[in-house]
């Protein structure tokens, strides 16, 4: 990217401060409208051979959506966005996703462990992430989230990158660690609920927190359903949009019940999630479309939590959605980072054959 | 608003539903983009008579800056939103505010308790409420979020009201009341880690949890660092834009340190804090501009909680920020509904004289 073949100079930021070329002033990588992408490293940088980008899923679903499925059109544009941003973040979303590759060269004051050769995901944002592409992404056809590329990306201090394990496909791999976030932050929050009197119109079945997960057959609400189920929760609600969906979850053991309704919907989920023993002491909103913020609020208890995990979440509609609603539960925003958040969720893959299956039909896909 | 005269037929829904005409379908008030703002009433409703209403500041800042200050464009555009949507919501920021006025007449059924002539503020966003505007708003200059008005507004069977304080000017009240949600948030976040040991890098003096709030000199921010001391934070910033929001602070008692920094500015930000005992266990984001969410991450000790309460909050910025700093922090969506909020909002206001003189400064703008 750079048309200087001089290491560069100057103090680097752990945070990448000084990888940000607009808009002048002070800014963070992420908000930063245009990174320097350059190959040469900073004293605590890494750079990585890219293999494979993996889009975030809202950020592939307005990229579809605003090309009508045209998959060139698709690709035009990814290509378009790295190159005039150095990184890639869809403008509309905020979102960018994550990738996987093969060390290339470790600064020498690197703090991240890496070694050249490492192949390793990296679990900080593209949205973030410097990166250039050289292959013209031929290999991708534009209609899926995984993109083979060619390129390179660069780590900062405080970046954050987890070694692929051997015992998993790449791709598998992969995908459990692009949402990984959400397994982590659940169980964290049922296993603050487990020791806790249940909220004020929770029906608890047996002993443990209820939790309606909505999108619950997807990666991450499979991968919440889960760590629910493994932090202590006893009635587990998957509310997915169709009979095929269902199908993926039934018998799984993943969800208790499994309930067929639209997530936008407020009085149509109120009445779906009735059958399956009402409002619950934790929502998790994994479905990435408008509109699923007072539904969600909604299937929450009074003193209960909702945890938004999708990037299509409207600030400004769950604030007022739930003071219009006189509804008093606690919201929160998905943190994507947890410690040990990626070992955790690896762990819960190998552990639940259910997930699995779920996981590698979707690499079939 | 409606040429019928007869009275509403059919179920009306607690959450007002029954009054939403566009779009079709199923929605909740603050989703639809249309309301019914018709006169009579369903048999659980309540009319108010209209004398003032508060603009959200995110919502009133947004129309001030798209017209330059054009106090005529403002007020056009106000009641523009109002005839066309049957409701006060900005259609950016998505925001509304808030409205007192007396009480006309009160449904059969309603559950609020309302009596004819009771005078009273709604606790539910403008944004979902039914609104009509007689007057033409003709004793506004559209200069200021509080606007005298002439009109009528509805309260569906689950709305909140709450009557005004006798020993409290309206307008007062008015004030406290648009923004009782944060203090009572802060007041039940600071009592939760009262009870812990502190976060892994928040620097403690005395026993209590530390608390940060960015914007401590305006509205929430003050109600919010007078709720932090009464529920036992000891360590209390206020961030302030300039010299003149600091001396609005200083000598009160409402904060131990008053720092005068940019809170969009992440690095400017930690380094102002750092004399000031450095990251807290909670940070409070009462500031309506754009780009705060990774400075108040980075304002924030791990293991600690952001609060955001600003509309101008981006969702993706804050959940992708904190994941690109690898922030091990809890973010809430600033619910405005906490049970209590009002009561406990004006007892903070009536018990400390700083915050009162704070707010009947801004009376006499």
């Amino acid at each position: 990217m750079s048309a200087s073949p001089s290491s560069p100079t100057g103090t680097s930021s752990p945070l990448g401060v000084h990888r940000v070329l607009e808009p002048a002033g002070e800014y963070l990588p992420q908000a930063a409208r245009v990174l320097d992408a350059r190959p040469e490293l900073w004293d605590d940088e890494v750079r990585i051979d890219v293999e494979t980008l993996n889009l975030d899923a809202a950020s592939f679903r307005q990229l579809h959506d605003k090309h009508g499925g045209d998959g060139s059109a698709i690709r035009a544009e990814v290509l378009d966005i790295v190159r005039t941003r150095g990184k890639m973040q869809n403008p509309v979303t905020g979102s960018g996703g994550m990738l996987i590759g093969t060390v290339a060269e470790v600064g020498p004051q690197s703090p991240l462990g890496l070694a050249p050769g490492d192949r390793v995901a990296t679990l900080v944002s593209l949205s973030l992430t410097p990166l250039a592409i050289t292959d013209g992404l031929e290999r991708w056809d534009g209609l899926g989230e995984r993109v083979p590329a060619a390129g390179h990306a660069i780590l900062f201090g405080r970046s954050i990158a987890a070694r692929l394990p051997e015992d998993l496909a790449p791709e598998l791999a992969l995908m459990v660690m692009d949402v990984c976030g959400a397994p982590a932050l659940v169980a964290r929050t049922v296993e603050a609920y487990a020791g806790r009197p249940p909220s004020d119109t929770a029906a608890r079945s047996g002993d443990g927190p209820s939790v309606v997960v909505l999108g619950g057959a997807g990666k991450s609400g499979s991968l919440s359903l889960a760590a629910a189920a493994h932090a202590g929760a006893t009635r587990r609600v998957a509310v997915v949009r169709d009979a095929t969906e269902a199908a993926l979850l039934e018998g799984t053991g993943l969800a208790t019940h499994v309930v067929v309704a639209d997530a936008r919907s407020p009085l149509g989920l109120s009445e779906a999630l009735s059958s399956a023993g009402g409002p619950a002491d934790l929502t998790v909103v994994c479905v990435d479309v408008t509109g699923c913020e007072q539904p969600a609020i909604l299937a929450t208890a009074d003193g209960g939590t909702v945890i938004f995990f999708s990037m299509a979440t409207n600030f400004a509609a769950a604030a007022l959605g739930a003071e219009g609603l006189a509804a008093d539960v606690t919201m929160l925003v998905g943190n994507g980072y947890v410690p040990g958040h990626a070992a955790y969720a690896l762990d819960l893959l190998r552990g639940n054959a259910a997930v699995r299956t779920l996981f590698e039909g979707r690499i079939e896909d």
